[in-house]
């Protein structure tokens, strides 16, 4: 059998997301089953997390198993990605090694890897993930990278369903909002291909510079109209905003920019009317408001918005568990 | 039903306190039941433990349940405790929203944070541990604050009954001693707390300046009266120390000189004298000899005292598990 | 009962190290009895580890066990290795009272500490260590240390054994590699003495100035020749290569530039030879390769005979887990 490995939403097709959705469904709130009985997961931690690690460990206690957590920078030493590698430098040890060795001791890995070396080229290319994935014999699951954060998209999408019931042909607007620091992309390009591969109608709307990635929405595009929906872009939260069944919100960091911060800075400067306030949620469908967390009250969503009926944060972040515990069920049960 | 927090020793009644030693003295070193089979404790640490973090996780997995340790200044992000603050500097999370977050995933919350921002006043607050009480829909135990250390207490009570048998009446000094760094003066009010509501005549010995908190003391003394004990203070060792059935010591540092560490440091200079050696025990009546540890050998304290046949150091520390089952019992039984 | 510390491979008669074998090979694979259910290890590490730490929790997660995890230098304070001291410095708690105290909360400790303090006689005293195994009543297990690496040397044997059967008069030779950086020497000596425990021809190959503890070779000598084996000593690469039956290589820092850095630099400018290729290994008698790893790949050793079909390296890494799960069951079962 060959391993699966959860790098992207793209690893999934529409029957995986489909199967995962419907056992977490079917599931939450339920007494599991120990299906991880005497099992480990080994969690790799570059950066910081809060929401994935505790709701990882919780979802495979609940199974049964057990998650050893590795704060790698502290941990560990400097892994070196590259096969061809002399490794006469900093890296005592190569991802091949790190990767083979773990996968005889856990039946899964997770890794999180933010990385901002300055280069959007090399920093999508997510290396390490890559040499995890390529070396480990066992399933490894992106717990966030650069690109993507596929286990908060499956959240998310799970949370859409149990209010909106059927998702096909349902309007969602992906909005940027103006915040201080950069935060990461990867959970909107997740969601964008999640909400494509269920067939929603989705509008992208962000200003001039803070496009998604062009081959995430190319993709996304296709895996839409398939399903009976599309994508399309605007770059103004009012025209975005207009008719939106699902506001989904989050302030990510310019990927033209990714090179130069301070410019970053002063563009952000003329973008302070993205921002989501009641008047905004208005102009939709009676939106439902999501957001992955965190978030940085009153800048960029205010509190009335946060905390209004409409808004279904800590749902999305109960469903981490929920679907969390499904996709392990797919991936090792 | 409400949710039971420990934040402070005032958080149990006299019937609480006795029913939680009673279920701690019954089940200590029986086989647990598995009260906590595929529930999670998350415990936030802000400041360095050994004792606390080792001895929950140990009760925790006794009961059958699992605890999520987070070393929150290097594993989380800044959060702001303050619901309406705007949220643009550093902060990147509310506690509002981690402590729902966190709700959501774990059936109990821990958290040890001690202050020291140079204002007592702000710091004997507690802001941010009332903060996650408050936002918190699962019950929040006090790890060790600034102003209190419950659990630390409460096993303390627990060792005082296993060799004094009923507490009514009998007569604790709990004595201030020199030491190069000032100690947390949590344990102490914690303690003066529980010993009060446990009826007995408790003394208190400091150098001036090294006054309990005032509105912990004024409490306590009410306590006491009510169940038949009392609370005194003296400025003299020697006669702290004379007649006592019970010496709880420890070195805390000075609220008074909270915000000049360097005229502590002089003040200090001329306490010499506050040590406790074989010497100030013989005029005990034979006393217990206790400390929450860690303590400096040597310094405060002398090896032939901690090591003595009437010390019940390592006694407190094993009943922190046995005393923390029991409160797990009570909080989420 | 007295307890059982392994603190060393010296700490283990041939029947001991014979039991573990056999009931790890038993074992391994199968379906793990839950000798440790309830049970905690406290586990301290003062330095970083990835195979130690993760097969140790796997081991114990697989007997029904739990570890607690403890990264000495950030989670705890510092500790007086020394009785007597009179505490007045950094340490806030003796390694007395922390033992005492982790030996009721925890059924085994286990602790890493490599220390480079500059003086060889110092380091090789293991003082933190031993001062850890006097006063805990619980057994200690070393998880590696200045001195030793037992752990790792069990699941070295072990994986011979399933390739060579019997070990008796078999020609291992443990060789030097050049490296930019020393690694410990541990993972030798406890190897060498267990080779020599098994009754192996066990030839040492190293440089001038890379010498293993004279004490240790002493009574590894002793040991073999008991055994029906013999320790030698060679200064030549090619002298030691030729006719091995096993190829175990580490580039071990050295003990006579200990406290010089710099001049051992210099040294290993000329000592450029001291490589493992596949042209170094066609010497021997089709011998297994071996390596506890981390390993630099392409320095000391080359990528061809890391994974060509001799090495068993990744072997050997499994291994730990199975052959701690027989550990822990020798000295806790």
């Amino acid at each position: 059998m060959t391993k699966r490995d959860l790098l992207s939403a793209a690893d999934l097709t529409r029957e995986d997301l489909e199967n995962i959705l419907e056992l977490a469904e079917r599931t939450k709130g339920k007494r599991s089953s120990q299906i991880l009985a005497g099992k480990t997961l080994g969690l790799l931690f570059f950066d910081r997390s809060l929401r994935t690690r505790v709701s990882f460990e919780v979802a495979a206690v609940q199974l049964g198993g057990h998650c050893i957590n590795i704060f790698a920078d502290r941990e560990m030493y400097d892994l070196e990605p590259d096969d061809q590698a002399v490794m006469d430098g900093l890296a005592e040890e190569s991802v091949k090694d790190a990767a083979r060795t773990l996968s005889r001791y856990v039946d899964a890995l997770g890794i999180r890897q933010l990385r901002r070396t300055g280069s959007w080229e090399e920093d999508r290319r997510e290396v390490l993930l890559h040499a995890y994935a390529k070396h480990a014999t066992v399933p490894v699951v992106n717990l966030e990278s650069t690109m993507e954060h596929p286990c908060q998209a499956i959240a998310d999408v799970m949370t859409m369903r149990e209010r909106l019931l059927r998702l096909q042909g349902r309007r969602i607007t992906l909005a940027w909002t103006n915040n201080p620091l950069p935060k990461n992309i990867g959970p909107c390009h997740s969601l964008l291909q999640m909400a494509a591969l269920s067939g929603m109608e989705v509008t992208l709307a962000h200003p001039l510079g803070y496009e998604l990635d062009a081959d995430v929405v190319q993709s996304a595009t296709t895996h839409a109209e398939r399903a009976g929906g599309n994508v399309r872009v605007v770059n103004s939260l009012e025209d975005g905003l207009r008719g939106a069944e699902v506001v989904y919100t989050r302030s990510w960091g310019s990927t033209k920019y990714w090179d130069d911060p301070e410019r970053e800075t002063m563009v952000k400067r003329s973008l302070q009317s993205w921002l989501i306030d009641e008047t905004a949620m208005q102009t939709t469908q009676n939106a439902l408001f999501m957001h992955p967390l965190p978030v940085r009250r009153g800048v960029g969503v205010t509190d009335a918005v946060l905390d209004g009926d409409r808004s279904v944060i800590y749902e999305q972040a109960e469903n981490r568990v929920h679907a969390q515990k499904a996709l392990l069920t797919h991936l090792l049960g």
